[in-house]
């Protein structure tokens, strides 16, 4: 693992359910709301609505922020839960709970280990509004905020992985992806990087638990972000 | 004063002289490097090369980031000082200093004050690996790094100013661009933000003291950061 270590210059976090808790966050605001609807299931509808809304925006070889598609989203999950009567301001204020997620709770630590070492930045389909209010609201300590809104390109795409390694003047083999889903994992690979997969059973409420077996072709498993300092001497 | 406080959602940053000291950061390394040339002049026309070469770029609707026009500049500098033996590895080094420039005294603490009320971010030419390694160096905390090279263009163009705005999806009113150069708040100005200048007397060096009497067009005057985040009630 010390060859890793010595040859790697930047570890690049996908962010939800890698860094931040969505489906807990999420949930615990709509049952503070009150709506009547069962708060686990309204999060995981409108969490099941982003891969088909960047697709289609993809596709259409247009550029929309996350933030808007969350909104779309956010308005045919309304329907679908008979909630249409839900006015504008709370819709915008909900739309905004994108911004204000809680950290896993190792994210912070392995954060800061980590930056002793490495520049450790996101790279996250979230825009970097959302971005930026998300660290502050959970004090993730990053480096630089990278988005998929500073390539016009969401992941999986190429350019997203290999636009952190053209920011930081690095080879993709200097860039580690760390996240929680293999499907984001394998596309950084095959642009070069290195890659750090970070179990997060529960990223779909405990009800769900998912599968967070090893994979052979990542350079690294971890049980948390701590852990992967740890990997990595920090 | 406390209007001010309150409208505004967003303090961006000018960088170079305003939050770090090129000119003496740069002349400190060009003095330890021995080259028998005089630091500070050598600082000075390096530096001096900065605005046309940016010029050049924008007028040709080409895009070059700041690394790259810094070494186009290096590379004439030396050639004029009769250093054109310097080799590669020293070159590309040195054209790294941009990189690793200090802090005025009051920078951090400063940044610090105003991050406990505002969105802090920078919007400087240096491109957001500069940035990201500068911030690491000399311990910016920025909230966000926002850099021309997010929008494509050079400061005084629009776009970046306006793209501060769009980036937090906030008005250009509640955007303010603090700076040590009444040219660059200027611009903003003409975009709707407000404006801070920073008095930085000595951003060319001891020997050429910079005029930093106010101008009444800007919305706050300030000797130093942590005056700012005082104006600002931080």
């Amino acid at each position: 693992m010390s060859d890793v270590a010595a040859r790697v210059k930047v570890i690049a976090f996908d962010v939800f359910g890698t860094v931040v808790d969505w489906h807990g966050s999420v949930s615990r605001e709509l049952a503070s709301m009150n709506l009547g609807v069962d708060p686990d299931e309204f999060a995981l509808a409108w969490r099941a609505g982003y891969q088909p809304a960047m697709r289609e925006v993809m596709d259409k070889g247009e550029w929309v922020i996350l933030d808007d598609l969350h909104r779309r989203i956010l308005n045919r999950v309304l329907d679908e839960f008979k909630l249409a009567k839900l006015g504008e301001a709370a819709r915008q204020h909900l739309n905004l709970v994108w911004h204000r997620l809680d950290p896993w709770p190792d994210s912070v630590e392995g954060l800061t280990r980590l930056k002793s070492k490495f520049i450790v930045c996101s790279l996250s389909n979230g825009n970097i509004g959302l971005l930026t209010e998300m660290a502050k609201h959970a004090g993730l300590p990053w480096d630089c905020i990278l988005s998929a809104e500073n390539f016009s390109r969401y992941k999986p795409h190429p350019d997203t992985y290999l636009g952190v390694a053209r920011t930081f003047a690095v080879e993709p083999g200097q860039v580690m992806l760390a996240a929680a889903h293999h499907g984001d994992l394998e596309a950084a690979r095959c642009c070069g990087l290195e890659t750090a997969y970070i179990e997060r059973p529960f990223e779909y409420g405990r009800k769900k638990p998912k599968n967070v077996a090893p994979w052979s072709a990542n350079t690294l498993h971890a049980s948390s972000i701590v852990h992967l300092a740890e990997q990595l001497n920090c």
